[in-house]
């Protein structure tokens, strides 16, 4: 075990686009756990575009601020322990920022199991899968017979969506943004059908391939996206709003949101709802042994862009802005 | 009985604000009621806001055509049954259409009881009623301790959902658009508070008025007022979307919807979630049973603006649209 801690610091607050120097690459001594601490390696870190949103306010959580460790949530596992919950050799997720090692309160750590692979514990096994599963089910309510609009459909959560879609029956139609993307959904995962919004017309592409209308949205992005979909939903039709990543690397609060909004919801009596996954954290454990089931069916698919290497962060966060991966991307560290 | 009926025809569209000249007064013979049909009299029709937006186009009805009768909902009487449901002398709630008489499906009908004034079976116990009580009981989830915000708060809705919500033991605000209107809602109705959006700073009063956040927002009017109070909702607040007055009256569609949707529903987890009156037909009577113990503990109180006579129907709805009622609006023609 090496004495040294490599961070990364958000070195300044982007304006516009994040790009990689607004980061600084330092290293600290080990941080000391105390009573009630853990001390953690960091395995693999997950890169999340909510991370971009953290830059610019208050959220969900606290804003980021310059000159601090960049923020980050990762499987680590537990070298020294002063919480009775935790022993080294145990798996951890953790909320541990970009470094190799974090002292963390134990009451702060979820145990992981160890016969699990870290690619999965960090997709279908974690924020990603559990954030397709509670937003399709429970907050968008899909069923079978369903028509099912999945945006950013390549992305982390999106592929999940699509793939529990196809599973209850739905009819599923990906939204991404290059056409090797919209050939993997449809070509490998099982989506019925796929829009590449950068070329195709999004509107008339919808109309299309949605003759019978949109039962379900589930919206990554917001958007024009989420305007043309208002348009095509049915009667009753539910929107789950995940994310809005067409606002995140703006860096300036959106000036308008989409026209349909509120005429076309008393029209088409449309419910839209936010939401986070920690909402359903008290289900958690249903919501992984379904999961669990359906991957050892073979039914559900692990998608993951696994990158290798500290000072690969920076650029992995930048360019999954940008659109670059496909499925779940993470970085391994250490 | 006479045997002419006067009808308004809608004799052209309009293209910005309705006008009175939109309506053209003609004289028909009496409708003669075919088989499982009912010949009935209007005793007095509603005055909808929502009839402008039929004009703009379809939605949760046909659109209204140019040179056809106009649109409206009435209290009347039957004259001639050929429907066994129905005797002379029956009072019933019909879909007649601006004229004296009207044949119509007896299916159609919806038999009222003759011992409640016509006013109240036009207001409370009216699609306004039920609208306002499962608006906010069910689609908005209004509970003690809640603090609600109404806009178009003096009008037919939102005066029965303010009073609603302070029998719930809610904090009510409401939105309306002169200094007599807010000052009927706090002095006669036991609103909390009141705030002018003509002339107030309204997210500044939503703010200082609302200092814990709202956690239910009964919207009628859509535009920055929905903008505004989305900034202020509480994490998991809920938007009950019933009308979008703001778009009805430019007859053009518009252009942008609040620019906190999608991104403000994410981080706090709120649901906007748009109805109409009839989804909730099936459970009329448990509401008409409420609504009336209520008005009999005088606890909830009819608020009526009763015009008198057939030629005031085309300014009863202009006016309407520019705000001049307070509670709900009503035609009496025979």
């Amino acid at each position: 075990m090496t004495n040294r801690n490599r961070q990364y610091l958000l070195e300044r607050l982007p304006e516009g686009r994040l790009t990689p120097d607004c980061f600084r690459l330092v290293e600290t001594d080990l941080p000391v756990p105390k009573d009630g601490e853990v001390l953690v390696k960091v395995h693999t870190l997950g890169i999340d575009a909510a991370a971009r949103a953290w830059m610019n306010g208050a959220t969900y959580r606290d804003a980021l601020k310059k000159g601090t460790l960049m923020a980050g949530r990762a499987v680590a596992d537990v070298v020294e322990s002063r919480h009775s919950g935790f022993a080294p050799g145990d798996r951890v997720f953790a909320e541990t920022g970009w470094q190799d090692y974090a002292a963390i309160a134990g009451d702060a750590l979820t145990m992981l199991p160890l016969d699990i692979p870290v690619s999965q514990l960090l997709s279908i096994f974690g924020v990603s899968g559990l954030t397709a599963y509670f937003g399709l089910t429970e907050v968008a309510r899909a069923g079978a017979g369903d028509t099912v609009v999945i945006s950013a459909a390549a992305g982390a959560v999106g592929n999940i969506v699509g793939q529990i879609a196809k599973i209850l029956g739905c009819r599923v139609v990906g939204v991404a943004g290059t056409d090797d993307k919209c050939n993997y959904l449809t070509g490998q995962l099982g989506f019925d059908a796929a829009i590449n919004y950068r070329s195709d017309d999004v509107p008339g592409r919808l109309q299309a391939l949605c003759p019978g209308g949109i039962d379900v949205y589930f919206d990554n992005v917001g958007g024009e996206l989420l305007a043309a979909a208002i348009e095509q939903m049915n009667i009753n039709g539910r929107i789950a709003c995940c994310g809005a990543v067409a606002n995140y690397d703006s860096g300036s609060a959106p000036t308008a949101g989409p026209a349909g909004v509120p005429l076309q919801l008393v029209i088409k009596r449309l419910t839209l709802r936010g939401f986070i996954v920690s909402d359903f954290f008290d289900r958690r454990t249903e919501a992984l042994e379904q999961l669990r089931t359906w991957l050892d069916e073979g039914r559900l698919q692990p998608v993951v862009d696994m990158l290798e290497g500290f000072e690969q962060l920076p650029a992995a966060l930048v360019g999954l802005l940008q659109g670059c991966n496909v499925g779940k991307r993470m970085v391994r560290i250490n």
